[in-house]
């Protein structure tokens, strides 16, 4: 693992990272950032899923959330959205192939040898963090924006015991019925929808849940309102008497100005779960 | 003047703005916050300067001011840091011509047609922010980062009684003796030095000082302390007996990770001083 780059921050450190990934077949890049505390022993952490054309970098500097995990002491983990690199397969729209992974592994072609996003962060990354810093693996939680949301609400549900609490900004809420979903489970994985379905936030709070508390925001005036679906979150949360807070947020849109004004929110929901 | 974007931003508005120049002489983008609290009368207004290489977007980005302004009920000025467009002056390096206006107003060619960067803040940006935007021009303040926390220092003590409180992150403090300020200045202001000095925080502050409280934090890693030279300051703020906070914060660089770190007590410090 390579030390990218090292910067204070809320008297932690934000760090850069670049390692080997067995998983994507290339080097990855993640972000993290590291509390005070943890010079003093492992503390909780909390994953960070970003949107659509996102890398490592924008919710790092954009989403205002190191001052608040500082406050509370948590680490912040700010993984890349997909593989990168010239032997990785693209293609031309923005919302498919790199910088689009979906958290989802790819069994598709030309996708299925790089575009490993779920197993890569849920295992090899993980291992990884939890071996070189000093972050407690028994208090996870996770968060995400637009397709990030749609991962952190996935990956919760997906991997029942690994994170006390998920939270959500403006996700993509129901990817099978959207396009934001439908082209890219198909190129992914394939035409079979009931593959697709174990990618769709409604779809598993549906048929599972999520053990434990759910926040989710999304802005009325978002512009995307029709690609994330939040209203099929809200209904499945409601059908399974889930655990939750679901809010429409008045005059807020997608963007990073939306993200942080509700990330100390966000931050506290999380730090009650993960030292509850 | 015309709208760019507007986002709905901590319960107020970030939204940034194109208008004509006379001064520039080119079209000029800004960013302005303007807290929850502007729609119902003028609120104090917070300048911040941005650093070498910077547009108005940097800092409304990266900075994580708008929470702590909307919290104080405080609309905050994103200028851009120089002139743009394909008929402006510019020079190969980072440091000079566009996006290096240093907030002087040049003297010399080729920069003196578009480069007023001074007059352009002071005057004009001024006059249209109090014109269009609910904003109290006897509440103002102002601060910035690196070369922009030379400009706040500067402009602040070159205009008596237009600010009520100056502060700096990193700032450029004695651009007459520091490799950003000798190229720069001889270039825009030529050879006179003596020119010089009445943009030159150290002297200013030896010569004049500052009629209100003064707050200047630089970080002990800075790589570029030499350039910065904030000793230059500490001692002129001492032999005059400034009202100020001088401090060096151990193990901060000169990121936006330093500037994001300090900023809700540099905006509190503003605060008070802008509801005293």
């Amino acid at each position: 693992m390579e030390v990218v780059s090292e910067n204070r921050c809320f008297d932690g450190v934000q760090g850069v990272y670049r390692h080997p990934s067995a998983e994507t077949g290339t080097e990855m890049t993640f972000g993290l950032f590291l509390p005070e505390e943890a010079a003093f022993g492992p503390v909780p952490v909390l994953w960070y899923l970003s949107g659509l054309t996102c890398t490592h970098e924008n919710a790092m500097v954009k989403a205002g959330a190191q001052g608040w995990a500082a406050e509370a002491g948590i680490a912040v983990v700010f993984p890349d959205t997909s593989p990168r690199g010239a032997d990785v397969a693209d293609d031309e729209a923005y919302d498919l192939g790199k910088g689009a992974g979906f958290y989802v592994d790819a069994t598709e072609r030309p996708w299925a040898p790089h575009f490993r996003m779920e197993t890569y962060i849920i295992r090899e990354l993980h291992d990884l963090v939890l071996a070189e810093f000093a972050v407690d693996g028994e208090r996870q939680a996770i968060t995400g924006h637009s397709m990030g949301g749609h991962g952190a609400l996935t990956l919760a549900m997906r991997y029942p015991g690994r994170f006390r609490a998920v939270s959500a900004f403006a996700p993509i809420c129901n990817p099978m019925a959207s396009d934001w979903g439908r082209k890219q489970l198909a190129a992914y994985l394939g035409k079979d929808e009931s593959v697709w379905a174990m990618h769709d936030a409604a779809a598993l709070m549906a048929e599972r849940g999520f053990d434990g508390p759910v926040l989710v925001d999304t802005g009325t005036e978002d512009a995307n309102m029709d690609l994330l679906r939040p209203e099929t979150l809200a209904r499945a949360i409601a059908e399974r008497r889930q655990q939750a807070v679901w809010r429409m947020q008045p005059g807020y849109d997608h963007s990073y100005f939306f993200v942080s004004s509700f990330m100390e929110e966000h931050i506290a929901f999380h730090a009650e779960a993960l030292y509850a």
